[in-house]
């Protein structure tokens, strides 16, 4: 792939606006910090939408042109448009690269891809979280060490109800007691997902070079590259087909289907 | 387990009503076919539902009574209200069992706990279909043959757009040249979730011992046993938590979190 | 199953013999801890086995009688004969359920099924070790708490050199900073494996009721029941076949076949 | 990645010297056939390497500096020194890529890898193999139709005697009336392992470009890229620990280690 990959940057940009704290951490918005640290690749053709936009910015032109949709969400999950929703999900089975990242968890777009309500355990403590990678060898730890640490994050903890995990690359270990799946990968439909749990909006993470890495390997990961649409519906068979029973009555075919 | 299962078997029942070569075959509907095959084991305790009921018959009683839900659905799966689709799927996630069948794939309620649009190729062929045992230790095909052949079914083939399941149990063969996976396990929650394609209206299937050996053993399997519920939301630390920002600013934090 | 389950129990019983603080915990030795505790259920014909004996007591009788192998072993490893280690391989891809506890991880065993070097991370520190249930609703954590705590144990981390688990039972949490996929089951043939890592030698681990509880579990998961073995090796098709290249010559097949 | 993926093709270069009807189709062998159509991409420096050679030509060098091994075996399996194997083994752990195609599967090294003995049923038959693409969203079938359709070809039948592969890629259909997981990926250490069923000797396969393709993207794939190594054996812990325990006897901790 030689050309630029299309990463839209959706978020939902409520706390960086209504606390102080955040704006401080975030003056340019979670999504302003991450355009600004994956821009230094040089890789991505990059686009900020917040969720105060018109369709949330989720217009059919920004869906069809966008490779890799990233999410931030939290406090205004229940406001997000249920039709918006449903475009952004249709996207991934079609192919789309999605990322969702920390509280995004609880997000209608990814609820609804999973199919559970992918609730866990929480706390706002400050606690120290050290993401262990679980599987050294796959492109979205490249250049990863073994393990990131953070010295103070929001908790979550197990059991995170999602369904399994096509691989799972991190396990958080919390200084609490808890652990939790913090870097999974699943596929819906020709879509490819990445869930990155680290992301408070209290602390500074994403302008952290190591979380960074594992974003933009993500990435690249969830980029679609030459995918064949499987040809679905109604199909004519490929073989000559002669069955023993063509010809046959309904009775008779009965018959033979009850022979077991 | 020593009281008995309670199975809950929902049906669609249109076709057997309203086409003469199906009423012949099933002139008690599917519901009643799986009934009285099932009752032969005298392990469950057997409820039918029928789609034209109030609520289609799960009302909130009868799901929290329902340890394993069989569904049979296909031409009036748009007109199962949306109200009842997220009462089964709360039920699922809580622990119900669940067994999909045939052309429930593309049912609400099906697409719902998978997160994509389970589209298949299809075509009413009378093609003999054979389906293979994949995972031979698997509870479902105890006692089950190495293979099961249906002299006519109709053709389901690849991709069959669902997650990668949990389990692939059988893969089936197609005269016309397809193959499809035909038995696969999900869990969603703390629901077991099993689809088994077997079944067209057209053939007399669910009268086969073997097709039977096969749904009672995902009803032996789904049903759920012992169940520790984990407890989500907000929770307290269950270690003494002494981070060494205790008592920081938020600068002397946000410097630290910038660390690496 | 009606009949009693054959559980043996294999014990390399070196450090309870050698070793003070060992010998004092488990005056019978592991095997015999377990076998006490197992012995309670009432479901279980137990036979114990050290690996001191002729043929470490494997033999092709007991292996042959033999439904479920609990394997414990630590320092050596290496002296088990490579020809029973074979053996033992065979039965468990012919359906014997296996599980291995705590360091049998490095057993030759262990890492012949698995293929791997099955290598850890590990100290022991008298660490607290939490085990967290992710899945639930797997028959091997019924009536098991959301989670185990030993305030004791020697500690393992990640990365655990092993194929990517089946199933992913529980993970660890360890005072010390690392995580561990601590109960991992992996299918091998027609054997069912648990791997449960609790158990050091120097804490009565074995004496608890959740740690046998699990053991329990395990055991009735992995003995098999009603498996049917495929057939294997050179067959005849099962369906008349007439190719289009029927007669042709090797040129003429050649040439099809390149065609793409 | 910029530099050239170092590539080593290793054939049992058999059939080809000794039947003529192999001969005629891969007068340079199937290791040189292979290597003249990936000679084609410009993106690999291809070593090829045959049985008969000293080591088998797998000396420590040529493993050492192999991104990429390629896997033909059929007849002379059991010809291939365990010492070798060993070695083999080491560096698929270590992180080289692995591809294991047809009769491979048999080989000494794929089943050391997998931990099961491999076996498929089979047949000579001149008969149609259709590969049907389960994930098209893998970059394995970068680029590769829904279907790939192989007039005549040796038949593989399930079950094969593999653990459940990490992902999926293709399912074989053919004529005979069998199914085959044709296009499985594996991880084992730090190395990614592809295996590919077509190839019998008496057909044209490895000129197809298709065939060709799947093995390029599974170079492409396989080959490793930017692993951290993880840390094994003896570590310190990453927190300081003061269990309650510290400073009590063994009595007291085993009392607690009872408790629950």
């Amino acid at each position: 792939m030689n050309k630029k990959i299309n990463v839209t940057i959706w978020n939902e940009f409520y706390h960086e606006r209504t606390r102080e704290s955040v704006k401080k951490i975030y003056p340019d918005g979670i999504h302003g910090a991450l355009r600004d640290k994956l821009s230094e690749f040089g890789e991505y053709n990059l686009t900020v939408l917040t969720q105060d936009m018109e369709e949330h910015g989720l217009t059919d032109e920004v869906l069809a042109n966008t490779d890799v949709l990233i999410w931030w969400g939290h406090a205004k999950h229940h406001e997000v448009a249920d039709s918006v929703v449903e475009k952004v999900k249709a996207r991934v089975l079609d192919g789309m690269g999605f990322i969702a990242l920390h509280s995004a968890h609880a997000s209608k777009i990814f609820k609804s891809l999973m199919g559970t309500s992918c609730r866990v355990k929480w706390r706002e403590n400050d606690e120290k979280e050290r993401l262990w990678v679980i599987e050294p060898s796959h492109p979205i730890v490249k250049n990863v060490p073994e393990y990131i640490e953070i010295e103070e994050e929001e908790t979550y903890g197990e059991r995170f109800e999602i369904p399994t995990p096509d691989e799972l690359i991190f396990v958080s270990w919390f200084k609490g007691g808890e652990v939790f799946r913090s870097g999974c990968t699943f596929k819906r439909g020709l879509g490819k997902i990445f869930y990155f749990r680290p992301g408070h909006e209290e602390y500074p993470i994403y302008y952290r070079d190591d979380i960074i890495r594992v974003i933009k390997n993500a990435i690249d990961w969830a980029c679609p590259d030459g995918i064949t649409k499987p040809t679905l519906g109604h199909v004519e068979p490929l073989e000559v087909v002669k069955d023993k029973f063509e010809g046959k009555s309904m009775e008779e075919r009965t018959h033979a289907n009850l022979g077991k």
